[in-house]
């Protein structure tokens, strides 16, 4: 008989009975309000397309480096979990049928790995309450699974558009590359989803002046900006165009994933001279990260003109296995963190704007050390210093726990920017925004139980949290005020 | 209708009910114990002149820079809370008392900002414990919170000494830069209050060769000491003259808040090369840096002689915005921490003197990295370290948590120095202590309940915790046994 | 009336009664599974001949230096506690046995110190369990249990093979000197306990150019190996034979403890520039951490063909107090943890066997801060990375379910070596086991309450953490697959 699979109506919340009757009531108020999601990874064009997801292989494992690198811990190969298939995708169905269904065997029978990971909490509510599925996945049911799995995703209603709509999304917001034409945008906007699906400005490509691809991302800016880029000050106001170009699409933020949050400004001069070298192919990596700083500070700049909200994410050494990078790819579960350092980095980005009412900045890590060290005294004491949520691998129960436990003390809730997502998995997002309600509803209800904020007080936090707060983090600069 | 404010009598005891039963008698042992306050703030003036407290924004919001960040940090300004007016108090009375008002209603509006934090807990408990108001601060209550607390602030009993009095303080410890001629202490020790309110020796600005008012802070030196400084040699003279003379006073620490803890001593010829080019104006931050590490090493040395207990305090960066600070000056809640360093840069100071029965030392940090890395494993084996009480930022239920949390079983109870509150809040003191002996019967009662401790053990643990270890870490050398 | 001491059956279990009834269920499912002790430092001679323990001293106080640290940071004196008395053992019983009885004394005097500690939880444990000792130590105790305790390890039941035994030890691993001639380890095999009791190799001084007994070190591995080392080339070829022959003696791991975690390879003619200037006494201490990092790699590319499992744990500095050192020798409780970094010094090894199935790493840290941030997406990535049990100070209840709570929903439970106890106090390896299993049933009582993990599934991971995943990390390679 194979195990069911169940939802526990109380799930992530405390369990010691006192706390949990508060934690519960808490939840009941919030849980079914709409989804903000102002910080993801979706693909805008599946939307623009209503696309569907394909078998279960292609929704819930190839894509998924997050899933996948936890099978690759334990032994499986990238190949063996169809990462080198994905571009014969289509070319010879039946056999890619047959590969898929490999695929999905080899993560049912490994089910077991993912206990106690945020993985394994996404799946089974996925599962169950996306798709209505009630067999937990094994070697035994694979199979069967795969069949089920398939048929519901063949139907109308499992397509991106009528999930989006029952998922109760109110906003979601992409990441797009600067150069982005925002094609699909401007499909959805035609399509009436414009309100509903908006943009954001990520430029880091631009800015890594050793990458391999760099010129063809220069070449694609001068395109999308038609400003021909030639030099540092072309660079910069094509930069700029493509700035107002997203915020008239309907952006609301930039967003940065730099090796480490360096603010440090340059001179015109010297960044010229860097970005010449560049050009030469001659960049160093010193170089390449002083004009990385540099650039965090001239966007930092740029943000008082049109408003983006800036948010900054440091701290991960990319690709760490250089075999995996050379023959799967980027993005295959190799990138792993690394001590990051706020306090003096950010300085002269601060020292700038950080008093300026124009100006806005959320901040995230996946460096827990910082939480009470460095983040929450910024975001205690600058006006325009938001904390992000738990990004990344802290996007679970203890993380977002932690989270809670080490910035609140100093930084209250009303500097923090409420809930993310951080997806790229369209299907796991009511998930991920349920849990964050749980762990928000299970922290409030020790505040109460221990006599620290009234029931009242707490309810109010936790809609705020939830709706208000991520909402005017990311609102329109004329209306973001509380 | 206001909500009520009430003071739930189990607050930050934890939650479970077997352990809220064990945490609730533990406490009952301790809560009246009288109050050890060996690392403070207060002005020794206002005790000595039996000041009374203004009007409720004088004691509630402009002086507490730790208050005021938070209302910064949403948007409000220095100047709406008072800040450039602290000069002009008094000149205008009518005008001050109107201006008042207005920032008492800014912080009543904002009440919620300060909900899971610290400072909310304090303020709940000065309003209802100390001055017996029992009506939450909002928009709508401001203006009659605002007379009430007034009126009960105009009381005599209201005034320095009878709180001090009520509060059960036996001896609390005021900080006092080198150069101070102590004698509002004098004048304490004249009405007879010499052994409630001692000094502590603060040096640091004598240290600090690249401030701009360095030469200031030398001719004080001289000038208090009776020594002329033309030197290093002098220098070294003088500054143990102040250290006997604060000694003779009372003192029975001194106190330390240096960039780093790198205690690396210089050779005398070097150092004198440092202290000339800081007389010639021509120090430089590398200078500078090294001649603070030298001088933690030099008042160590000093302290085998006159047996002040030793207190460092490193890691902020001060004044992270040079804006504020140039407008509104220092302590304006924009010192933000940064990562520190225990194990090589105490390393020079503890290997001369780290065994010497003369020397002790306590330790703070407001970076917790450094709780079960480096401190908890240094006072768990050098006789001469103890632990101070969680900093700062920390000074919270759940910095409480984590100090004993993360330093108790590599360093155990005996090593830590008992709860000290650093505050310059006088009318939070009761507060402080009351939360630091609620946390600490909250993490006994956990030992116990899973079998670690027995009762009895935990009852005199307690009690040691909140009176006997800080007697001990600050007792005057020669009774300095348990 | 002195106090008894008694173990609490639920002691280190959750206290709220909802999860302590399912970690008991848990616990109980696993208490009894024979212990996996597989990173000991447990002396293989006293196996070998069967030793009895001497006097309660002898077991308890003066070979223990984690205990002894202790009473030393409360003002004793390594003296007073039997350092220096060591040598003289036996020479003269009697005034040996009154020294015994004065350390004895010290130790039950001071009994408190050890509350809150991981000392005292497993002091406890072999008084009561091991040795059926009902009285707590203390000042009138002393005495009393020194003689009641000296008569009951004076019994042939009280000897290291019948402890063993009764201890239910399936497996344990000494940790042995490279030239170690493996000769208690061959007597073990000619009594039939080959498979019982193995060695592992540890050649960290042979790595460390500038110890001053480099040169010794030098010449042992000469004698041991058969090879005379005279540069860089023969150096590795008697590491390669001495590897062999650990691992033809039953050996399945390496053990491996630098300052750093640095793994960068040399060109073989750099490393033999600083062999070179080791034997000429030249060495350097820069030169000496890059020959380490250098070892590292090698002895990692040297496990591909032998098989031994590495195990890495860095970031200590050892005998902080250079007097201490001097006086009484290293191993005196004066080693004292610093940062460590992982990502990027691990980077040169992982991406040259990472990959390979030959490979396999055990990362053990003093420094919690790499737990969510470094180790557990190495671990969790990585196909040939698992991550150790907590080491050293950590081993503790709050050092345990730290560790679960921050690597478990990144690297999940599977990419853990499960439980090994890393200890030299034979007596206290049960203690350990027991609190171990304890704190994971722990654990996993929250997730089953938390509706996370299933029953079932949970009693699966209790096991696999306590018997299968320690058996499978350390498992002669061909059976290497769980």
């Amino acid at each position: 008989m194979p195990r069911k699979l169940t939802l526990d109506p109380d799930r992530a919340l405390p369990p010691e009975p006192a706390l949990r009757a508060i934690a519960r009531e808490l939840y009941a108020g919030i849980a079914s309000l709409p989804l903000i999601s102002m910080h993801g990874h979706v693909d805008a064009g599946a939307i623009a397309r209503n696309d569907a997801f394909g078998d279960p292989a292609e929704l819930f494992v190839i894509p998924d480096h997050y899933l996948r690198r936890m099978l690759v811990s334990q032994g499986l190969s990238q190949a063996e979990l169809g990462v080198p298939n994905r571009a014969s995708r289509g070319e010879n169905a039946e056999s890619t049928q047959a590969v898929h269904r490999e695929i999905w065997r080899r993560f049912c029978e490994n089910w077991r790995l993912f206990r106690g990971t945020p993985t394994r909490y996404w799946l089974e509510h996925e599962l169950v309450a996306v798709f209505g599925i009630d067999t937990e996945p094994s070697a035994d049911t694979a199979d069967a699974l795969f069949d089920e799995l398939s048929e519901v995703l063949s139907r109308p209603e499992s397509r991106m558009r009528p999930l989006f709509d029952s998922f109760g999304i109110e906003i979601l917001a992409t990441t797009d590359p600067a150069a982005s034409p925002l094609d699909d945008h401007a499909r959805l906007r035609a399509d009436g989803w414009g309100d509903r699906v908006i943009p954001t400005f990520r430029p880091d490509a631009l800015h890594e002046l050793t990458r391999p691809d760099w010129p063809e991302q220069i070449r694609a800016l001068s395109e999308a900006s038609g400003i021909d880029v030639v030099d540092y000050r072309s660079f910069l106001e094509a930069v700029r165009q493509r700035r107002s170009a997203f915020a008239a699409a309907g952006a609301r933020a930039s967003d940065h994933g730099p090796a480490t949050a360096d603010t440090t400004p340059l001179d015109p001069v010297d960044a010229q001279a860097l970005f010449d070298a560049a050009l030469a192919g001659t960049a160093d990596a010193a170089g390449a990260a002083a004009f990385g700083a540099n650039m965090l500070f001239e966007n930092a700049r740029m943000s008082l003109d049109d408003g983006l909200v800036m948010q900054i994410h440091p701290g991960v050494l990319r690709d760490h296995s250089s075999a995996i990078a050379t023959e799967f790819g980027t993005d295959n579960g190799f990138d792993i963190p690394v001590q990051v350092e706020f306090t003096r980095a950010l300085r002269p980005m601060l020292d700038a704007f950080g008093l300026d009412p124009r100006f806005r900045v959320v901040l995230y890590t996946i460096d827990e050390t910082v939480y009470s060290r460095e983040l929450a005294p910024l975001a205690g004491a600058y006006p325009t210093v938001r904390l992000g949520a738990p990004w990344w691998f802290l996007d679970s129960p203890g993380g977002m726990a932690r989270f809670r436990e080490l910035t609140t003390e100093t930084a209250g809730f009303y500097n923090t920017s409420g809930f993310v997502d951080d997806t790229r998995a369209f299907a796991s997002i009511p998930a991920r925004h349920d849990l964050a309600r749980r762990m928000d509803a299970g922290y409030l209800a020790k505040l109460v139980a221990t006599g620290l904020l009234s029931i009242d007080e707490a309810h109010e936090t936790a809609r705020d949290l939830t709706y208000d707060l991520p909402k005017l983090a990311f609102a329109p600069r004329t209306t973001a005020a509380l």
